[in-house]
């Protein structure tokens, strides 16, 4: 039998230290951190970057099948996504939780040693936040803080006709992720029989462990280039590219064949018969880096494994297109991933 | 008929420029605002203050007597009280919400409304954020950033046996509003009677549209005051005055006939037989600021007439304690304001 300590046995503050009693800062910045009103940041006259995510249970994640570390872990990873988007470094999270009373104290602790793990890959200090009950579900609220050399961030409105559109990483993969877990939880649901998850570790991954990508900041750092415009690709690549190029004011041109897909991603997909294509274009929850260089970049880009050039922007006129391997040409829509599971 | 625009015709992000189109930011720091996927803020060589609270319906607000406008507001104002707590100045506020789909545009524009006279009162810039749908009920998450020269801040760790005891304002206010819109909202819920708040104008206002001390603040850095310790009050003054001697390792003693009582507040408790010290003691939600100073300050202390001198930090070996008005002494007790109600 597992121990379970009742929430209420501890009151607010004796949970908030034993939450907390582990959590080292390990940035300079950091001057003043858990305990206080607020916590103190000095960026030495860096700019100041902070980002911010609600997540809610039955919204954002199934507790039916996504393992409390893990979501503790993708919690902070989807906010340090934000602040690596903007072509910054994330240096502090605050995190603030609201939890029913079906919660033990264990299973809070196995929430916070997924966000200490994320803190700890990240090199970030969880700085503060707030906990309460709630009267169901549970609501998780991130905010992150980084910094960036004056003037070096990314925005998404910077691109321009001719600039060369790339992302990082492969697609679609969690939006397959979640689609296996949810049949498989549905069969558990009426079943009872237990998830047949062999082989498909790489989309589980992608779903319940997302990583934020740094290296691919650091990389452009390295190799001097500055992204004319940035995101993360949390919605899908067609709503999200959809907005570079609002905001940019730019049209676009998309190669199905350029798109980045893993292989064991393809191959579930056609198990399940989706069009792999229709995943990396609508799934969401990657958390790639989706950006555009100037064509001046293009040998930076070409060299790096990581980095695919999926398409070019155009001027505004031209629309927002696909052109599919047999050389048709569509225009781009925005389904986002709820769009494939109905 | 009012207009009812559901927030399904909208779409998340048509949702999003609908409630910040409006938003205007003044702070020079604010180099990047809402509209992608952080904010950038520039703080030129000072500290940055971050702090942050989350609100659950059913938990810190019932919408049955909570004007959603006052909502926003005070949502905004208690995460201020927060940073003035440090001896800082806000500077911007990142807010997320989540909300089920019983709620409407015209809903979320009044709540907005509030945020946004909030941060104009305060003169802070709403910077980002998140909007959620949610299953169940209303969430809130707010975040402060706020800017304090280098190592001026003020910790609830710094005070000294002898310091003197201070607060701003009068409490218990805030703790007898709950108490009288909580009574008049069974009523209504019972019997169809419209609340009666006659007379009650101000334990109402304490309650619903709470203000944070920024004058006490301002007045700190004009008379040359720096507190030893300082927190806002939101559990009560007994629980988080023993916050304030546990991490500063002192005792207390407090004199009951020092505690700061609005005359109207006095008389409300009197009608509802509560004793109108314990409701000072142990009355939540009043974000007044408690705080202590050297001896050497009490004659400033004492030319401002928003400033109580209740008590004094002793040895810890002296045990918390408060003298009543018949000259008892008593251990002080943290209760919190549920004990109240119980």
């Amino acid at each position: 039998m597992e121990d379970r300590t009742e929430i209420e046995s501890l009151g607010e503050f004796e949970l908030i230290d034993h939450l907390t009693n582990n959590n080292e800062t390990s940035n300079a910045s950091t001057i003043l951190s858990i305990g206080d009103d607020a916590a103190v940041i000095d960026h030495f006259g860096r700019q100041t970057v902070i980002s911010t995510d609600l997540l809610l249970e039955g919204i954002h994640f199934d507790l039916g099948y996504t393992p409390l570390k893990h979501l503790g872990y993708k919690s902070v990873v989807v906010n340090l996504s934000d602040i690596y988007a903007m072509n910054a470094v994330p240096t502090q999270v605050v995190l603030s939780i609201g939890f029913s009373n079906r919660f033990s104290v264990e299973a809070l602790d196995e929430f916070y040693a997924g966000v200490y793990a994320a803190c700890q890959e990240y090199n970030v200090d969880l700085v503060g936040g707030d906990t309460s009950t709630s009267l169901r579900g549970f609501v998780i609220s991130v905010t992150a803080i980084g910094e960036v050399a004056p003037d070096t961030y990314v925005k998404r409105s910077g691109a321009n006709a001719n600039d060369l559109i790339c992302v990082s990483g492969e697609l679609g993969g969690a939006f397959l992720g979640l689609t296996l877990l949810e049949r498989e939880n549905k069969i558990f649901q009426e079943t009872g029989a237990q998830p047949d998850l062999e082989g498909q570790a790489y989309i589980v991954g992608r779903l319940l462990k997302p990583e934020a990508r740094r290296d691919i900041i650091e990389y452009f750092a390295e190799a001097g280039i500055k992204p004319t415009s940035m995101m993360d690709i949390s919605d899908g690549l067609s709503s999200d590219l959809l907005h570079l190029c609002k905001q940019s004011n730019t049209g676009c041109v998309l190669y199905e064949e350029k798109l980045p897909l893993n292989e064991e991603a393809r191959e579930f997909a056609y198990k399940l018969q989706l069009d792999p294509t229709a995943c990396a274009l609508s799934g969401g929850e990657d958390y790639e880096l989706l950006f555009t260089v100037a064509q001046a970049d293009f040998e930076k880009i070409k060299t790096n494994p990581s980095l695919s050039i999926i398409g070019y922007m155009t001027e505004p006129g031209e629309g927002k297109n696909i052109v599919t391997r047999a050389g048709n040409r569509y225009a781009l829509v925005a389904q986002g991933w709820n769009h494939l599971t109905k």
